[in-house]
């Protein structure tokens, strides 16, 4: 059988292309129908060129569907339960996944091709959690959210130590940045400084909790936050980006023992040791551990707390995806939601 | 009024010289008269020309004593008392000290010279700890030791987040890692690794609460480790040397979320953003904020539960200060403890 989805081939070459449908290949494994899918800022690494991939990649590694077929060895998910799950598969099991590390399970593989009808995830028992209800269509978009953004802004916060009354700072108006920013709020700071230049995104801040908007980059958007924290700098910063300047402005804008969180995948970032050692600052990041989250965010979603689905900003069928990653590419779009 | 103390003229060049005995110069000063001093595992940078230093600089900047005088700003130590200070003074009021970041004082200074004789301390109220009695002679290697390299020892087990039962392991068999592991054992650490190839080092270790020795280097102490932990790595890990083989090495030695606490000041270490970010790891580290440990290191070497200054395992009179950095530099001696 065959399906149609997403497949990089070279640099700001996306088609919407003809593939096999995937099947249960491990008896852990479940196949999903996808009842939305999107595109990650982290997508656009591979498409602008800049980390390298194979020829005629399968994209997308958010999902949220219904169970449609399960390995013989699943026993926590059952056909025709709505899920989602994280974007590397873990067992839950190992002890890095019972530290709450599940994106460094022992186990871990990555969930490779959602931006497809059709997705398999492996170690369906320890990667999807079932939502106790169907839920309605509009709740899809913030249940899609869970699956990669959210959980990783969330991951910005708790990573940076955020505590009832803190002043945050968040580096990055993307879609982790805006939700890193509900995510602070949502942990109770008391001040929530978020860096953008764009109007819209300004706005969305705002709605998720943003006290102040900084439109300074670099050394001035450093001086900015000393000045609005006076001379201290902020308590935890949540580094949402991932490039140099990013971590650069990111650690400047933190108070001696202040914390940054980084969740940004790196590309080209450096850190000198010795400048790191004289600023005191506490940093901790890496892949989000998404899984660990979606129990506590499904609830935050079902009872309304969260509407993370508000950064998607452009719907399109799944047909166009390529207009999808283009108008992220060039800012069009915060995040674009993908119809299968 | 001159007095003889240490100068550094230049790589491996120390002598004990003639200079100007210290006095008040602002009102905030005391100069103190030194009951003990003694040489740093960081004063080796610049004698070993690793970091460059101005011609003929006063070294040292560990101490005890009592004090001799103080400005007429001064109101919390007098005349009399035996004191002990951190190596950079500070205010101990600003938002910095009172967030327990001493060594991020916004008004803080270093303090320069102190194997002599005599040293002025800068900011003597917050810097300076009056101890409640007059130590016994034996006490004062100890006392000597919470000047620096006990405190730097215990701020790498607080920055590595140490909890009871954590397993723990050390880079650095040198004072500070050796403290370091006594920090760790002080704060409830099941099970305390520490890495070190010199015999007289592992059995101080072993004094100190290390129930493993690595002598393994590089990859393989982290494999080591790896094997010691059933695979998954060290809860914390405690850096106390400052060279990149000591980071790497550190890095790999901790669990996904595993914390690693720097306090060996970093020359020529550089981090790579993403290898740090895939290995999930938590980094703090800095100048240890020595004055915030003051009062309750002091009591626990006054009430006998700790014993620090064991880590001095050569005394020579303060003239023979030559010697004593030639016995560190070359690996003879942990620790040089100088009698004025």
């Amino acid at each position: 059988m065959t399906m149609r989805g997403a497949v990089l081939h070279g640099p700001r070459d996306v088609r919407f292309d003809e593939r096999a449908a995937p099947t249960i290949v491990q008896p852990t494994d479940a196949v999903i129908t996808l009842a939305a899918t999107c595109i990650c800022g982290s997508d656009l690494w591979p498409y602008r060129g800049i980390s390298t991939f194979d020829a005629a990649t399968p994209m997308g590694h958010e999902y949220c569907g219904v169970v449609e077929e399960v390995g013989r060895a699943v026993t926590s998910v059952k056909r025709g339960q709505f899920v989602i799950g994280s974007f590397f598969a873990s067992d839950n099991t190992c002890p890095h996944c019972r530290a709450g590390y599940q994106t460094a399970c022992q186990h871990r593989e990555p969930v490779i091709g959602a931006q497809a009808p059709l997705l398999r995830v492996p170690l369906a028992d320890g990667t999807l959690v079932a939502t106790a209800d169907v839920p309605a269509p509009d709740m899809i978009p913030s249940l899609l959210a869970l699956s990669d953004v959210m959980g990783t802004g969330w991951f910005a916060a708790e990573a940076a130590n955020v505590k009832p009354g803190a002043t945050v700072a968040v580096v990055g108006d993307g879609a982790v940045g805006l939700l890193a920013a509900l995510s602070a709020k949502q942990l109770g700071a008391g001040r929530i400084i978020v860096m953008s230049r764009h109007e819209p995104r300004q706005k969305l801040a705002r709605e998720f909790g943003a006290t102040d908007i900084v439109a300074e980059r670099g050394g001035d958007a450093v001086a900015r936050i000393k000045e609005l924290t006076g001379g201290i700098g902020a308590d935890a910063v949540l580094e949402c980006v991932g490039t140099q300047e990013a971590m650069t402005q990111a650690i400047g804008c933190a108070r001696p023992g202040g914390s940054i969180g980084y969740v940004g995948v790196p590309h080209g970032v450096t850190l000198d040791g010795q400048s790191l050692f004289f600023r005191h600052v506490r940093l901790h990041g890496g892949p989000a551990p998404v899984r660990g989250y979606l129990p506590k965010l499904i609830d935050l979603v079902f009872n309304g707390t969260i509407n993370p689905g508000k950064v998607f900003d452009l719907t399109l069928p799944l047909a166009q995806v390529a207009e999808g990653y283009r108008a992220m590419d060039e800012r069009r779009a915060i995040k674009t939601l993908l119809r299968p």
